[in-house]
């Protein structure tokens, strides 16, 4: 048979939010290269397959997007089952799009399989709905690794007019809260630093835009997703309703 | 036992695109309430149960959302396992959070289970990356059903800063494009409006901002999505990698 290449999203960490899809191709890779954040109990979907970890992970240096190209192509073209294993979705912040357009120019063929973003699941596991009805009706998703790709977006952003998730924020989040106080957001606004969605780790801190800037940080390594705006106050109510916040350590301050 | 309640996110309309725990909990259900997006062939996934349509469809009134609330409640009070299974996830547009709220001051147990949002993946069926290295670093989701959510946020989006998902977008298409043109977006923005993602009744038009709002629709009930921004241009090299795509009757317009 001939290669193929699967962009396939991993969701944000729980084996079982993987789709049907990712499972299946997963059982019958030859080869899966994949994301720091991916889990070892989704890379066990993945038997009989070679496993490589190419994305960035602490103390170490990833290796380099050529290289995760090159791989792929060259696998793919010795007719083997290639699974390109990303965290979320491989198509949200994630270089899913360079990968694709470097399988297209190879001429190899493949196939894009969505995951889970935790855009969405983040919150959701803290009990946040992105959008919920008298509170947002739109959301925003910015990366908070590069400060000339969310400035733009969020200093025009009319206060409250829409729920701000930002990914890889942890960082960042003292920059942000400033930037969107300095816009009007009043400093009362509900906001929520989720760590570790959906994994054993999982942890959430709650409080206010004001707050956010300065608040505790856990220890782990487990991506941070920043979530502002008034849908957070139902966190309260809602995140004891998400297994795994009651599993995990949440330090709610409030 | 005691009844319980899976809030569950169906994803796109693809069966193979739920989620291992979505399947799970629809193979073990009593009672499956279901919105109009959900297809049959994810339904079949629920063999045992009962199943109830209560979301809105083409002519016919939608069950109200004080109905929906009670039955999930009195079913599961009888004892009885019941999914409410909303197309997407269950808290991006779909009053995921109001029939949470409703459980949780109710007393009965509930969970919600992410599932693939139409916010990255119907741009994803037709080959468009929401965010792309170089051309989107962030990503605008909004609801094109209430002029009075979206316009707020369109309206200081600074020209180009992000890509613009609009959700159940058709009727809007003309406001919001002639929205974005008078706040300095460019005319030869890239634009697709992607028809049924992830469905046999898949199909997209791609063209330019200043064509979106006199786009062409083709004859069928799927829910359309607008996205707006230079990443719709990979829709070109990228579109043909989606087995959806390549099924549905793709109308490119360029």
């Amino acid at each position: 048979m001939s290669g193929f290449v699967w962009l396939v999203g991993a969701g944000p960490g729980d084996p079982d939010l993987l789709t049907r899809r990712a499972a299946r191709v997963l059982s019958e890779a030859d080869l899966v290269l994949y994301d720091a954040l991916v889990s070892p109990a989704t890379l066990d979907l993945a038997p009989r397959a070679q496993r490589f970890p190419v994305g960035k992970r602490a103390g170490r240096p990833s290796v380099d997007q050529e290289t995760i190209h090159r791989l792929m192509i060259t696998t793919a073209r010795r007719g083997r089952r290639v699974v390109r294993l990303k965290g979320g979705d491989p198509f949200v912040c994630g270089r899913g799009g360079e990968e694709a357009l470097a399988l297209a120019a190879a001429g190899v063929p493949f196939e894009v399989v969505p995951g889970i973003s935790s855009a969405v699941a983040a919150p959701a596991a803290a009990g946040i709905p992105v959008t919920h009805r008298g509170l947002a009706s739109a959301f925003v998703v910015v990366a908070g690794h590069a400060e000339s790709g969310y400035r733009p977006v969020l200093e025009g952003l009319a206060a409250g007019s829409a729920t701000v998730v930002v990914l890889m924020g942890l960082g960042a989040r003292a920059t942000i809260a400033a930037l969107l106080l300095r816009g009007g957001w009043p400093a009362a606004t509900p906001a929520a630093i989720v760590h570790g969605a959906f994994t054993e780790e999982q942890q959430a801190w709650t409080g206010t835009l004001d707050a956010l800037g300065e608040a505790p940080l856990p220890e782990t390594d487990a991506a941070g997703t920043l979530v502002i705006g008034a849908v957070v106050s139902l966190a309260a109510t809602l995140g004891a309703a998400v297994p795994a916040v009651q599993e995990g350590d949440a330090y709610a301050v409030r």
